[in-house]
């Protein structure tokens, strides 16, 4: 499977009274315009999946905890990218891909995503999560 | 003194695998472009001032923890807004106000700025935290 999806370098600023994480500017790779910022919070070992946008880039981030990311492309191969604390980098999500993702710190989970569109019913896709031959219990 | 600063309602959606946050999208009250986002962390206690931005508007959001905001104006008059956990809100800054910020939860108090314009320190001035007349113990 060649990746759809593309990773780039994130960047924390250590600072005595507390860092500074950069999360996106207009001057980063993979930026395509803003429509909307949002967290997503994701328990430990708790996974939300399936959903697939059919308008929005998404640029994904893990300030904190650990998130098991999941795409699959139309030959239903499966990729799965872990970042956050441990590897802190942005992904880069095209329209048109399902992906799903799971808590797997025991601590807070966070997602920032910073998308290009603003959230609308019209252009998401969702199945549940056994919808597809994905084994997250193997996360 | 009249205030600068725009204080807007932001909103959590509950969700049994973990909630949503809504930071800003560009429908909201005082969204004013896009052109950086990031988090800057602040210690418990720990305070971050003075800070002048004059081209930048800030949209500021605390998810996590809680944070003390003093602002100044022309007068040097001093106004001072807690938002955070227990007051989920987002504050506008516009360009030309000084600013400061101290970390009020004992936790991890989590700042997050979106901005309509990318960080350069040619737009920014900066002063020393004892440089005007604020008492940053009591708060």
């Amino acid at each position: 499977m060649n990746s759809l999806i593309s990773i780039s370098n994130a960047n924390k600023i250590t600072n005595p009274n507390g860092d500074i994480f950069k999360l996106l500017s207009t001057k980063d790779t993979g930026f395509n315009g803003f429509g909307e910022a949002y967290i997503s919070l994701i328990d430990y070992g708790a996974v939300k999946a399936w959903k697939r946008h059919n308008k929005m880039t998404m640029n994904l981030l893990v300030p904190f905890g650990n998130v098991a990311f999941v795409f699959m492309d139309l030959k239903r191969n499966f990729e799965t990218l872990i970042i956050g604390d441990s590897n802190f980098k942005r992904l880069t999500v095209p329209p048109g891909i399902w992906f799903g993702f799971k808590g797997i710190s025991n601590q807070q989970n966070v997602v920032i995503n910073i998308a290009n569109f603003v959230h609308d019913d019209f252009e998401v896709d969702r199945a549940k999560v056994n919808e597809f031959d994905y084994d997250w219990d193997k996360l």
